[in-house]
C-alpha cells in the first residue's frame, strides 16, 4: 500500500551536490529534459518569436535594442545552462538557486539583476501534489525564466503578450515578470479551495452516522497537503512582499504598485490555508468525539441487555439444578411465580436505568 | 445532508479572472445586479440628494463645489463601473480590488485616492454567515463606495447626514468614510456575541447529563463560523491601523483620532473572538472527558452486572448438569447450601468491589 | 440549569449604542446609578474633600489653585456626563470611551488630557467574575476618574491622601493617576492566585482515585475565567507599558519611573496566568488520560471474569444437555472429571492472563 | 493527599503590601530572618572581610576607597532594610523590588544605581522546587546584594575573590555582579536537566506493557515544574539581555561583553526547557494512545471469547430443554451431532475472526 | 529496555565548570583525544599541508604570509588549548565557547577574530543522533576550527582546497570558513529528510488495518529526534543570518552574499523540520482516532453476539427448568414453537440493528 499513498503527495525530494561541493555546482533534477529555450523580442507595436537552437546567439541578448524574454524550459544540459550564466553575467549561486530544485521562494538582488523564486502547488495527472519552481532574472533590458519542465503557466501570458493587450508590451521586462508571477501564484487559489471543499466534504462525513474506515486516511492526506501548500506559501509571500516594498533598480515604483496586487492574493492564500488548518485541528477532535459518542451509544446497549438477561438466567439456571430436594419445583404456583419474579427483576433494572438517563429520556431531551 | 450543511455557512468563493488575465480585469461576482448610482452632496444647510442614471453625469463631480458622496450598489455592469473608473481616474488595480469580491480587507494609498476595503459578517435570512465586502475610495473631496449589492448598512449613516447631527455634514469625504466604517465594524459585535453565546449554551449542555448527539454538529459549526469571522477580522483591524496611525493625504489627523477609536473597537472585537477561539478548543477536552467519563460509568454496570451473576450462573449450570454419580444432588442440604455458597460468592465479590471504589464509596467522596 | 450557570462569570456584554450611531454618542450601562461626584483638592499640607451637587460647580476647578481629583462614581445621568465633558473639553470620544462600559484598557493622548483606561477584575458577593472599567483624565492641575459604580478600590488610596503619607500630596495629579491605578492592578493578584490555588486543588481531585462528576464543570468554569483575565490584562498590560514607557506632557518622568513598576506588576500577573494557561491545558489531558487508564481496569476485570467463567459455563452447559446417549454421563468418573477439566481450563486461563501481564505482575512493577 | 503533593512546588506566592499601599512599602516575606551583613573590599593584593553588625556602619562604604561588596542575607527587619536605602540612596521602588520576593527578573536603571533582579530554581531538601530571588544594586564602587536567606549560591565566586584568581579582584563592582550572576543563571542546568532525565524516565514507563497508575501524577508534576521554570527563565533571559546589550553607566563594555555569555547560557537553559515542553505535551498523547491501544487488546480478548462460547452455549441450552418432544434427544448420533455443530460454530467463528485480522495474523505483521 | 532506548537519541549534556568557576575555565568534554593540529597554508597555486606536533610552532601563523587555517581536532588536552588560545589572543570567553561543548550555535564579533560555533546533527553508528559542535575563529589572515574529535565533515572542503577548484585557494579565510559552514549545514538535510521518510512510513503503518504495539514507541523517537533537531537548527538558522546579514571586519561582503544562500539552505531546512512537527502532532491525533474506531468495531460485533445470543439463552434456559408444572413442556408444539420463537427474537434484533445502521449499510455506505 505504501509507494500507492506515496504517489499522492510528492514528498520533499531536493536534487543537491554533495555535501561540501564547491558552491554553484549545479544538479539539475534527475530526468530533466535537455533545455528549450524561447526567445520574445516586443516592442508596442508587435512581437518576434523564435526557438533557440544554439546557445551562443543569445549573447547577442544580454544588452538588446528591444526588451527580451528568453524563457528556458528543462534543466537537463548543465553545460547550456553555465553558457547562459556566463552570457548573462549570472551569479554562481543564483544560477545554482534557478537550477538545484526546489529550492525556497525568495527575492534577491544580485548587481546585474534580481533573482525571484517562485514556486506553486499543481495536482499532476495521477492526482500527485507537486510544488515546481520558477526562476526570473530580471535585468535592465531583458528577462530570464527557469522552469523544470513546461507547466503551461505562462501560456495566458503568452497570448497577452501576443495580442499585446494592456501594458505588456508597452512596460519593461519588470511588467512581464511581475505578469507572470502573478499568474503562478493564481494557482494557489485553486489548490486551496480545493482543501476547502475536501475538508467540508470530510465534515459531512466525520460527524454523519456511522464511521467511514477510510475517513481518516482522507483527513490525513488533506492535511499532508495543507502541510506542504502552508511550507511554500509562507516564503511566498515573504518573496513577494520584498519585491513589491524593498527598492530595487531592476524594478520600477510603477510595477511595485502591482506587485503589491500580487502580494494581497499570496497573503489570502495564507490566511486561507491557515483557517484550513484551524478547522482540519477542529475536524478531527470532532472526529474523536464522534467515534468516542458512537461507542459509549453501543456499550449503552450492551450493557442493557446484558444486565437484564444475565439475572434472568441465573434465575433459571437456579431451577433448571437437579437437586431431589426443591420445594419450590413441586407446587402448582413455582413456575408462574418464578416467571413473575423475572418480570419484576427485569422490570425494577429498566426503570433504574430509565431513571439514570440510559433508556428513553436521555433521547428526548 | 451536504448541501442543507454547507448553506449555513458560506464557503470561501473568489470571483476572480483566469489566472494570466491582464491585471485590472473586472470579474464582478455573478448574479449582481446592475450598479444603481446615488449622488449626495452636502453642506452644513443642507444636503442635495439624487439618483444618477446616467454614469456620464458623474463627470461633474470629480472637483466638486460641495463635498460628494458617490455609492454605487451592484456590481453587475463591468462597463459602467470601468467608464466610473476613468472618470475618477481610478487605478486598474484598485477598481480591480474593489469589483472582484470579495479582497482582503486592506488600506491603500494611491495618487488620487485612498482605498480601503473593509468586510464585515452578517447572517443572512436563511441563517447563513457572509461576508460581504465595502470598498471606499476617499478622495479630495468626493467619496466613492462600492456594494454589491445593498445590505442597509448604511442607513444609519445617510439618516444622520440628512439630519446633519454632529460634525457629519460640516466635515469632508474623509469624516464621511470614517462614519460609514465606523458603522461597518460595530457590525462584527453582534455577530462574535452571538457566537458567545452560542459557545454558553453549547457548555451546558455538553457538560451535562446526556449527550446529544446533534451537540457536535453544533460545535462544529460555531467553530466554522469563528474561523471565518477570525480570517476577515484579522486583516480589518490591520486596515483599520494603517488607516489611524499612517499619513496619509486625504485623511486629516482629526479624523484619524476617530479612526482610532474604530481601530479599538476592531480590536476588541478580535480579542474576543481570539477568546472564543480560546473556549471553544477547550469545549471539546472537555465534552471528550465527558463522553469518556459517562461510557466508564456505563462498563463500570456492566462488569458489576457480569461479574457478580457470572459466577452463579456457573454454580448453577453445574448443578444442573446430568451426570448419574454427584453426591451433592442428594442430600436434603444440597440446596439450601449451594443457596449459601451463591450468596456468599456474590457478597464476596460485592466486598471486592466496594473495597476498590466501584460501589458507594465513590460516589460518596 | 443554564442561568445558574451563566450568573457565575458574567459574559461580555457591552453598552452600545446602535451601530451606525454619531460618534460620541453616549450610551451608559443599563441600570447604573446617577453620578456622584466628589471633589478633593489637595495640598502638602492638607486635603479639602467635598461632595459636589450641581455639575456647574466644576467649572472652577479646570484650571484650580490645587491639584484636584474629582471622582465621579455612577454613569446614570447622560446629561451630568456630558456636561463635565464640556466643562474639562474632553474630547467627545474620550468621553464615549468613559461612559461606554467595558471597552479595551488603553493609553491615550489627546490634546487637553491623557485618557487612561483600566479594567480589573472582581468577584462579587454571588462569586460572578466581573471585570469593571475606571476611567482617568489625566490633566496638567487636576484628575477626573470615572467609575460605573463605586467599588471601594479607591479607599486605600484616599485614605493615604488623607493622611499625606508619602508624596501623595506633595506630586501632581500624574503621581496620583498612578497611585490609583497600581492600586487597580493589584487588584489583579487575589483573582489570579485564586485561579492558581483552584487549579492546584482541580490536580489533587483529577488525578485521584474516583472521578468526580463535577470535576469537569469545575475545570471549565475554572478555564472560563482564566479566559476572561487573560482577556483583559493583555490590553491593560500594553496600556501600562505606553504610560510608563512613552513621553506624554501630562506624566512626568518621575511619575513614569513609577509607572514602570506598575508595568512589572501586570506583567507578572500576564506571565502567571499564562502559565495557567499551560497547566490548564495540561490538567485535562491527565484527567482524559486518567479515564482512560480507569476505564481500561474496568474493562480487565470484565474481561477477565467473563473469559473465565463463559467457557466453563459452556462445559456445564453441554453435560445438562438432555440427550439419551450421552456415555459420560453414566460412569462413575464422571463428573469429577469434568470438575477436573474445568478447573484445567480455569488454571490455563489464569496462567495465560498472568502471562500477558493482566494479572498479578502488572501491578508488582 | 493534597498537603503532600502541595509541598513539593512551592505554589507562587508574592509577599506584597495590601492594595493600595504607599509605593516603596516594604513587605519582607514572612519569616524570614534578620538581615546579616558581610562585607568585602578588595584589591588586587588582598581582600578585606568582615561582617558589620551595626547597619550606619555602610555609610562609610557609599564612595568606598577600594571596591567594596555588601551582601545582605535576611530580610526579616523592615528598619534596617530602610536604612541601607537611606545610606546607598536606593530607589523606594527598588529596594520595595529587592524586599518584596518573588518579583520578576529585570534589569533596571536608576540614577544612582543598577538594579538587577535575578531569580533562580532550587530543589530544597524535602524535594520542593523553589524559585527565590536575589537582588543586585551595582553601582560605582560598590555592589549590594540582598537575599531572603544564604542558598550558599555565592560560596564559589567568594572563594575566587579570596584566592585572586582570574580578573575578580582587579576588574570592578560590575565585573562581580557579574560573576554572582553567572552563578545564578548556572543553577538553572541541573534543574531543567533533571527535569529532562525524569521526562526520558517516564517516556520509558509510559510507552511500556503495563499502565503505572503512578505515571499520571508523575508526568503531572514534572510538567508543574517546567511550567515553573519557564515562568521565570524567560524574565530572567530578557534581562541578562538587557543588561548584556543596552548602555548602563555602572556596566562597563567590557563585563558586558562577559555578560554576553550568560545570556547564551540562560538562552540555551530556555530552549532546553522549550525542547521539554514540547516532549511533555507528545509524551501525554503517546500515554493516551497507549491507554487506547491496550484497552482495545483486552476488549478483543473479551469479545473473542464472549462470542465463541455465547452461542455454543446457547446450542447446550437449547438441548438442555425439557420438552417432552423433542425429536434429536432420543437419536443415537443426537449428542456427536451437536458436538460437530458446536465445533462448527466455533470453527466458522475463528475462522471470521482470523479474516477480520483480529487472531493470529494482526500479530504476525 | 531503558539503557537501549537512551542510547539512540543522546541526551543533552554539558560539559561544564562547576556552577560559579572562574569564566573562562575550561571543561574539555570528557573521554575527548589529545587536540591533532593541521595546517594548511594555501596560495593560488598550491596547498603547503603539514601537522603540527608542537603548539608552539603555531606563533609563526598569527600573521602568516600565506593565508592560514589552522585544524584542531580533539579538545582533550587543556594546556594545549590554552596556550593556542594565548597565541592568537583568543578572548577567554570565547575559547571556553570553542571547547566546552555542547554551546548554542551563535556568531559573535571580538576585537581579533569572529567566532562561529555551530552544530550539526549526525547517525552515528550505533543508530543514536548527536549533535557535536564545530567553533570557527575567523581572523585577518587565518582560520582555526576546533572539533571535539574529528567527523570526517571537512574532507570535501580539503580535497577542494588541495585540487584548488573555484575560488577557495583565492579567497581569504572567510571564504573557507564559508566553505566549511556550508558543509556543515549542508549535513542538516538528510537528517531531516530521514525524518520525514520515517514519518511517512509510520503514517501508512498507523492509518493500517491493526495497530503494530511498537508503532508508538517509534512515533516517539521520531519525536524526540524532531525535537532535539529543531532546538539546534533555530540557533544555527540565527547565526547565520547574523553573519550574512550584519557587518563584520573579517567577513567580506562578496562572501556574505555567499553566506546568504547557507542561510536559504538553513531556513529550509527549519521549514521542513516545523511542517515535519506539524505532520507529527497530525499523526498521533490519526492514530488516537484509528484505536478508537477499530475499538468500536470490535465492540459493535461483541454488542451484536451478546445482545442476539443471550435473550436466546434466557428462553432456553426457561425451558430447562425442572418445574413439574410447565404446561408448555408437554405439548407436542411446544418444541418448534420455542425454536420459532427464538428465530423471531433473533430476527426482530437483527432488524433493530440494522436499523440503527450497525449491521449491513454502516458498511455499504
Amino acid at each position: 500500500m505504501a509507494p500507492q499513498r506515496r504517489s499522492r503527495t510528492r514528498t520533499f525530494r531536493k536534487a543537491r551536490p554533495s555535501p561540501g561541493s564547491r558552491p554553484g555546482t549545479l544538479a539539475p533534477p534527475e530526468g530533466s529534459a535537455p533545455p528549450q529555450i524561447h526567445l520574445y523580442a516586443y516592442a508596442p507595436d508587435g512581437v518576434h518569436e523564435r526557438d533557440v537552437l544554439d546557445v551562443e546567439e543569445l549573447a547577442h541578448f544580454v544588452e538588446p535594442e528591444l526588451p527580451t524574454w528568453i524563457d528556458v524550459r528543462g534543466l537537463g544540459d548543465e553545460r547550456v545552462l553555465r553558457r547562459i550564466g556566463e552570457i548573462f553575467s549570472l551569479h554562481p549561486l543564483a544560477l545554482e538557486d534557478a537550477v538545484n530544485v526546489p529550492g525556497r521562494a525568495k527575492s534577491e538582488l544580485y548587481p546585474r539583476h534580481h533573482l525571484v523564486i517562485a514556486r506553486m502547488p499543481i495536482v499532476d495527472d495521477g492526482g500527485r501534489l507537486d510544488v515546481p519552481q520558477v526562476a526570473f532574472f530580471i535585468g535592465r533590458r531583458h528577462l530570464l525564466s527557469f522552469q523544470e519542465r513546461s507547466f503551461g503557466f505562462f501560456d495566458p501570458v503568452r497570448q497577452r503578450l501576443c495580442e499585446g493587450t494592456g501594458l505588456i508590451r508597452t512596460a519593461g521586462p519588470d511588467y512581464l515578470a511581475y505578469a507572470l508571477l502573478d499568474t503562478l501564484v493564481d494557482r494557489y487559489y485553486p489548490i486551496v479551495e480545493g482543501l476547502v471543499h475536501d475538508l467540508e466534504d470530510l465534515e459531512e462525513d466525520a460527524v454523519g452516522a456511522s464511521p467511514d474506515p477510510g475517513i481518516l486516511e482522507r483527513i490525513h492526506e488533506n492535511r499532508r497537503r495543507l502541510v506542504v501548500v502552508r511550507r511554500v506559501a509562507r516564503p511566498q509571500r515573504e518573496a513577494v512582499r520584498e519585491l513589491a516594498y524593498d527598492e530595487s533598480p531592476f524594478v520600477s515604483p510603477e510595477v511595485r504598485t502591482f506587485l503589491r496586487d500580487t502580494h494581497d492574493h499570496i497573503s489570502q492564500v495564507v490566511e486561507l490555508a491557515d483557517s484550513c488548518h484551524e478547522m482540519s485541528v477542529g475536524l478531527i477532535e470532532i472526529y474523536l468525539s464522534g467515534i468516542g459518542q458512537r461507542t459509549g451509544e453501543i456499550i449503552k446497549v450492551l450493557t442493557l441487555m446484558t444486565s437484564i438477561f444475565i439475572p434472568l438466567s441465573f434465575i433459571a439456571g437456579v431451577y433448571g439444578m437437579n437437586f431431589e430436594h426443591m420445594p419450590e419445583l413441586h407446587g402448582r404456583l413455582g413456575y408462574p411465580m418464578v416467571l413473575a419474579l423475572m418480570g419484576a427483576v427485569a422490570g425494577g433494572l429498566l426503570l433504574y436505568f430509565r431513571r439514570r438517563g440510559w433508556i428513553g429520556r436521555g433521547r428526548r431531551r
